[in-house]
């Protein structure tokens, strides 16, 4: 139905789209569909009995505070206890260094709102984070890409994209999302040499770095770039805005993401959050630090490792049992996907149909992924959902789609 | 410190600032001082002990469920409560005409990001609400206002404004923020007439609606405008964008509010909230419909009304009693706060800071309510936040800085 608003949205709506992996997330609610599709954690690692008691402690201790309005910057505690979790890793900030997000989709938003003028250029990794695309799309931003191999970015491949003067670049160094990869060392340390001389400031997102699975924690760019700067060990350069979320390691329905940015820009991003939602939910912020403090989080993410492990274990190990020749994937290090490649011209949007259809199993096909519409040929699986069960059986389902369309290219092939 | 941040944000950031308000709420934080000035509910009116049952028995019932991603559209029992608590007003809308929004300031951003292009120009009042123009701002909105009296917006000064060709018209009909006037009858049916005529829609936004403390309960330009076009208690017609919250009848601090919109105006707000921050936190929903169910937001209702109009009536009192000559106010019939208007040429925020310095009460200079910069000799008060007796008090003290003020001015009109 028309109304008097039809025809009255803003240009910039041409690149609002709606995501496939949101409207993909209906197809989990099908109780006999196996879905690799969401990038949900298991349900059955959320913490519920600690939320209900920190609920509680919370209410009863400070019921007024958490339900009144609090500040754009975030609950005060729950910024020291982050700072103080980043000091861990060799980067000393103070909390005015700290924004509390509605998730870590909205800290991708309020930087668009803060840096993107209509047609800026951004580096991005290709494939990269849907959820980037998407914010950013809204500010009209235009993408450099630089593509990936299995030690992440390609870095011989990022002085040209960063000889077009884009804004920034976007990086994903751990288990990315979608690809599972992990940005090397050394070329975590080109890169920063990289950026810093054609001076162009770095975005870190970093929502999976805990859950790492096996090899070293390798430390994040913010820290790197410290050292480079020889602030090794000492107060923040400034140069990389480094994000993360509480969305792998508590719960996402919480929505609690935040950020580490200097001064400066935590108050105009502080600014731009005034006008987007005043601030994130006190109650979620304070049941947040409630659950995490006293050491129960780094608990619990060697919990959630471990469970996490588990199932990247057992997908792998029924991709090689029963995945066809001529299909490779990527062997994630840590994080909730790997990443499958399909010979060409095989396209995974016409497979996911037949996948649906067939055999009841959900994937997201990887061209969503690539800001050109490339990747055709790429789809994505998430293994921390489904039970290692699940996992088996939904690899087998899969793999018999796949077989029939491997086999029909086959024969398409030798005619 | 500059960064390499420094150089980079976008043209839009300019017209981002922080707001005056949330600076002041810094204020209330010290003790000593009779705040005036925020927006905050009462803190004895949340209903603690409610909240904590329903949190206990969200987790214990569904507590995998309220830690998890959900839809974007937000949580469906909920927004069938809305939509049965809307078509008590006489508007039959479904669930797929309302979205749950990150507190009311939400729902302003998204309109932003999906109607506003750089430029547009927007019909609103004068004065109109503040977090309006921060989030409109950010898209570049232009302003063309329109005076307030005593019976809200003047409609025979309406006409010229809507013949500027205006994205929408936004109006607070009830118990205006900041001004506490609410539209009459006939205006709003002129308004809706004129709006029709000039072919220009309307958001209306209504966080007030329910706390009125005195006369008839108004329909919202909503149920009019449906009247208007013939669809009197039939489905609605889509020309008024309506939006409401749960902050001042259940509590702020969770960040919920909500829009009902034409089904399609949904799914582009859907897509941008997509972006924004993917959903609202799937708990504090639950738990919101959890509280709210069952009749105990209607008795709760009743309950912060009492408590209102009990601080309604202590500040007119006090006013009348300690206010010198020549100030006029408002007397609001519900909301939160009245509005007060100086003998020119009284700087409201000149008086301010020897409010706070001298007297420490502090109260929001009205000319940040004016698109325009005009309204100096203006000023907001809330009378929800502090108790009866702390309202005659600081009444008393801002009483004595005008008193000085106002005696100065006398003594520079009588050289």
């Amino acid at each position: 139905m028309k109304t008097p608003w039809s025809h009255r949205y803003a240009q910039r709506t041409q690149r609002i789209q709606s995501s496939a992996i949101r409207e993909l997330l209906k197809l989990t609610e099908q109780p006999d569909v196996i879905s690799f599709a969401g990038g949900l954690p298991a349900p059955d690692v959320f913490p519920v009995k600690e939320f209900q008691e920190a609920c509680q402690r919370v209410l009863s201790e400070h019921g007024p505070q958490a339900l009144q309005y609090s500040t754009t910057e975030g609950y005060r505690p729950l910024r020291e206890m982050i700072a103080r979790h980043t000091a861990r890793y060799g980067i000393v900030v103070s909390p005015e260094n700290i924004l509390i997000t509605s998730g870590s989709q909205q800290a991708l938003d309020l930087i668009g709102k803060v840096f993107i003028n209509p047609g800026d250029r951004l580096v991005v990794e290709s494939p990269t984070y849907l959820g980037a695309l998407q914010a950013w799309n809204a500010y009209q931003a235009e993408y450099i890409t630089v593509p990936l191999d299995d030690e992440g970015m390609q870095t011989e491949r990022l002085e040209e994209a960063l000889r077009t003067s884009p804004k920034f670049l976007y990086v994903l160094p751990n288990f990315h999302n979608p690809a599972g990869v992990t940005l090397s060392l050394e070329r975590r340390r080109r890169l920063i040499e990289l950026a810093d001389h054609y001076g162009v400031p770095i975005i870190e997102d970093d929502p999976y770095g805990q859950l790492r699975y096996e090899g070293d924690h390798l430390p994040p760019l913010v820290v790197l770039d410290n050292e480079f700067r020889g602030h090794n060990g000492a107060p923040y350069s400034g140069n990389v805005i480094y994000l993360s979320t509480f969305s792998k390691t508590l719960a996402p329905g919480l929505r609690l993401g935040w950020m580490v940015a200097p001064e400066e820009v935590i108050k105009k991003l502080v600014q731009a959050k005034q006008g987007a939602d005043l601030h994130t939910s006190t109650f979620a912020q304070m049941v947040a630090y409630e659950v995490a403090r006293g050491g129960f989080l780094d608990r619990h993410v060697r919990f959630i490792r471990q469970v996490y492990r588990e199932r990247r274990d057992a997908m792998l190990h029924a991709l090689e049992r029963y995945f066809p020749e001529g299909v490779r994937w990527t062997r994630p290090q840590g994080g909730l996907f790997l990443w499958v490649i399909l010979p060409e011209p095989l396209d995974a949007s016409e497979i996911l149909a037949a996948a649906i259809e067939e055999e009841r199993v959900a994937f997201v096909p990887g061209a969503v992924f690539y800001p050109d519409g490339s990747g055709r040929n790429t789809l994505r699986l998430n293994f921390s959902y489904m039970s290692p069960e699940k996992i088996e059986e939904g690899i087998k389902r899969l793999a018999r789609v796949l077989e029939r369309f491997v086999a029909r290219r086959a024969a398409a092939v030798a005619r």
